[in-house]
């Protein structure tokens, strides 16, 4: 828990004393102000001196947060690197709650993937196209551009010696009929704007004469379905903008504005700390948002959503409904899984360095791929033979702690099984595996009672969620791979191979989580840092503004996001329909 | 003279002493800040009460300068203002070319109209829709919703006792082809902001592989048609954002990136002075703007654009066309005109006290309008009775001087014609007259000398330009001619009527020109003010600065338009295609 007390500590003192946050709040941006004016001015292209060797292409395809931080972390001058994305620029994904009601303008939580890649010494290209075929034999990717090229053909193909595959996902229907048509989704900064737009758009509509009071109530009832993080912080601002700000330009709109949830599980938030539930739910329920737990959506049309709530079928008019239900595979990710062999997985599965399994020099990270973590019993007998060195058949307490350093990285399971049983080392285990097979007395393990004394282990292999700080910090990760490439090849700093000889080049990626935030409207913010740490209220939300701040990827954008939560202080959101 | 005496001596300071302008741009950012707090906080409604007589309803088309200027100043609570427009927020378009290029953003320029219409004690209600016929036989507006009503329906019609129309015109293809499938207007805040999008997409699309250089070169071929003020600053703008901000981010396009501007006069911002056009056209060819001259559009495809130059055809490939050579009628105008015998003319014909002619309580203004004034040789008989009290068939100098400030007031041309010729009263309008027929040496007139002595007033008639300045004064004069419509109707304040009895109601429109800027890119900006007085260069632009926040229509505004531009100095204009 070692690299989160800091974090931690500072939160605490947030919490006791609100008042500190307002100031670093401040003092960021006003000593921002100075640096980002050095920053941009010092900004002159300095292109890298070409080397007698080729340099090695590396393709890079997405511009999300994974992409983003592989790309801003990469400093080598080795690589040439080719970036190919049909967005050419990178999105601070968690503000775009806030931009469906212009909380936040959504310029401000972008910046071009150019910016992003030219102050390093690699030498950086970007092709705004989407990649719908990766071959791994010809070592090709094919991609399309949605402008046409001139000769008519739209499609070209780009060759990588090393390809790093960082699409992300796309919004899941899971087939249910009508949701595409109908609903809106969440991902994309456009996928905002028209939110943003829509919802203006309904309260218009909802002002036109000729319609009775049924229809106005219908074309102001806005549906939310999924109650994670962005479905219930969508929920939380378009209810403040509805009471902060619209009501004071439709002031007959007050009484017909309706605002549902429906959750398909028994609680909203599931993945935060039961408390973080309970107080949304009941901050939902005084704010007049209807939540709907248990919901299961099973049909939508032009003017109704039917849910089955606990067995029983109900059919709701709505005038706009926002989809946000977790994540599906894109079709080029599935495509490319067919031909790899991994048709029948979800995401593709990469090794613990995010190296495709069954691929030569093909990585992936973020919401498109999935860590596969090696079990320790697939690898009982290797692990016993690497630690049995003298081939006795038996292993020693000593012969075993000699690797049990390079197993924790290995498997990383290990440790959390330690922890969640509260054992200090892999004596305790070793001394309760021996304990239960009462009948060996001896200080030494043969491989059954190594079998034993791990064969719960693997219980606690964890999956990463889908979150921007897991892609985030994939991408950095894989950029000092990338960048110590060629010294780790010489002298590897990763475990023992436990099937093979040696050392792996590279410890394997592991996540540091740092804590959730979790916005709920009206100025209330739910944290949920390490180390199970809670805190609700409104010192929440400044830590959130300080950290959301502070996490931006350029000045620009920084001071634009803060310069737009002032102007939302001051003049309220605006509601033009632009 | 004297209205502008003051603005003339402020300039005058500024071109002398530029600092002084900076403060004044501090210091009304700075002391904005509170006001603006103060006022945001002050805005709780207030709705009027209800008297016991039926509230006069007037119904107003448009929400441009005109409407949004009418609708600012309106104060009387005796009316209930309907305004009915397709757009629910008010666009700053001089500010529109900056937004091509993100110099300024979208969102900055507008304000949504009912913001403009609540602070006052008129109740006002609004419709997102758009009126395509005018009934003013029924006295009934018939309007179509983008967004249908629920019933299939999109039409519905709205009743006045007033009908303001402020729907201002639309881009004028002069029936070209290919010109409205293939070119971008400038119109609209939405049209801004696609030019944006197309000019990045065009950087981008010249990035991609497989294009040779002179498809490139093509792609990055910006053509601006049309030289008047906002061709000029877009072309401006447009080489702006190409040399500060793109080369440095597709550094590859510096040398293939061309713009021409066409225009089919001999040069280029006929409306402003000699010097002025000058300069300009000689800093686009420094800039290598290539100012074509006397070019007329004849067809455009979509990838060419043929053009006339000097009788001489040729065809010019392009990557994009801005086009902004006049406006047209729009359809509802027209039909309306065709309704009301008015079928031949280009814009809606009003008196001098801005009434639709030929209807009853309907008034026309802004850029769907023009003013006929009425001739003095028409009236001329008229204003001879008029003037002769006696009746004896003669005018004295005495009796004309009686009348003659009601004429000048009623003809505004007799006093531009006097002004022009150097002659400081009606005195020597007349004693001319005399000399000329010189047999006839009394000091009484009859009607054949003051009609010669008035022949050639008449030449004098000035029509307005289609500007936003015209617009904005008319719709303030509007507003208080409908704000003290009961009080002048005991109390009339206008000129006598020439062919009724008594006075006239309100004084006739009368504009005030109050200067024009052209900026031309650079930070080098034009501008010509009243009394002749030109000012050329980065004076002029901070002038340009202080005139244009000081203009804008809310502070909210005010405040994002400067740190917009600040934001520009600082980080340059982003480039995410969004």
């Amino acid at each position: 828990m070692r690299p989160f007390s800091v974090f931690e500590r500072l939160s605490r003192a947030f919490h006791d004393y609100p008042s500190l946050s307002r100031i670093l709040v401040v003092s960021t941006i006003s000593g921002g102000g100075l640096i980002a004016y050095s920053e941009a001015n010092a900004s002159s292209s300095n292109n890298g001196v070409e080397t007698g060797t080729r340099k090695k292409k590396v393709v890079l395809l997405g511009t999300g947060w994974a992409g983003a931080s592989f790309l801003k972390d990469l400093n080598n001058s080795s690589y040439e690197i080719q970036v190919i994305s049909p967005r050419n620029y990178f999105a601070f994904t968690p503000l775009l709650p806030s931009v469906t009601c212009g909380t936040v303008e959504a310029r401000s939580v972008v910046e071009p993937i150019r910016n992003i890649g030219k102050k390093k010494n690699v030498e950086m290209s970007f092709l705004e196209a989407e990649c719908f075929r990766i071959d791994p034999g010809s070592k090709k990717v094919y991609c399309r551009s949605k402008q046409g090229l001139d000769n008519g053909k739209k499609e070209f193909d780009v060759d990588y010696d090393y390809l790093v595959i960082a699409t992300g996902a796309q919004s899941n229907t899971f087939n249910i009929p009508g949701v595409e048509e109908n609903c809106h989704f969440l991902k994309e900064v456009e996928d905002a704007q028209r939110i943003r737009r829509t919802v203006i758009d309904s309260f218009e509509k909802a002002s036109l004469p000729d319609l009775n009071e049924e229809e106005r109530k219908r074309i102001l009832h806005f549906v939310v379905v999924g109650g994670g993080p962005t479905g219930v912080e969508f929920a939380a601002e378009l209810h403040d903008f509805v009471t902060e700000d619209l009501v004071k330009l439709y002031p007959k709109a007050k009484n017909l504005v309706h605002i549902t949830l429906l959750e398909a599980a028994d609680h909203i938030l599931t993945m935060f700390d039961k408390r973080i539930t309970e107080f949304a739910e009941e901050k939902f329920n005084r704010d007049g948002i209807d939540v709907k737990l248990g919901s299961m959506v099973v049909k939508v049309n032009d003017k109704e959503i039917s849910a089955k709530t606990k067995g029983e079928l109900s059919s709701i008019p709505y005038g706009m409904i926002v989809w946000s239900t977790g994540i599906g595979t894109r079709p080029v990710i599935k495509d490319f899984m067919k031909q790899i062999g991994q048709g029948n997985r979800r995401a593709l599965a990469t090794d613990e360095w995010l190296r495709v399994e069954g691929c030569d020099n093909i990585y992936a990270l973020g919401d498109c791929a999935t860590i596969n973590q090696r079990k320790v019993m697939e690898d009982i007998a290797d692990i016993f033979k690497k630690a049995d060195k003298d081939n006795s058949g038996t292993l020693t307490l000593k012969e075993f702690q000699e690797v049990i350093d390079d197993i924790c990285v290995r498997y990383p399971q290990v440790e959390l099984y330690l922890k969640s049983k509260g054992m200090r080392g892999i004596a305790d285990l070793l001394k309760q595996a021996q304990a239960e097979n009462a009948s060996n007395k001896s200080v030494e393990l043969n491989i059954e009672e190594l079998k034993s004394a791990l064969s719960q282990v693997d219980s606690q292999v964890k999956f990463l969620p889908a979150t921007a700080q897991v892609a985030a910090q994939q991408g950095t990760y894989l950029a000092k791979c990338f960048d110590r490439m060629e010294e780790c090849e010489k002298n590897p700093e990763g475990p023992i191979r436990i099937r093979g000889e040696g050392r792996h080049r590279f410890r394997p990626f592991r996540y540091r989580h740092l804590g959730q935030f979790a916005p709920l409207g009206g100025e209330q913010t739910a944290a949920q840092l390490p180390g199970d740490w809670v805190s609700i209220g409104q010192s929440s939300q400044w830590l959130w503004y300080s950290v959301y701040a502070s996490k931006q990827v350029s000045w620009r954008t920084r001071v634009l996001v803060v310069s737009d939560w002032m102007r939302r202080f001051i003049f309220g959101r605006d509601s033009s329909r632009i």
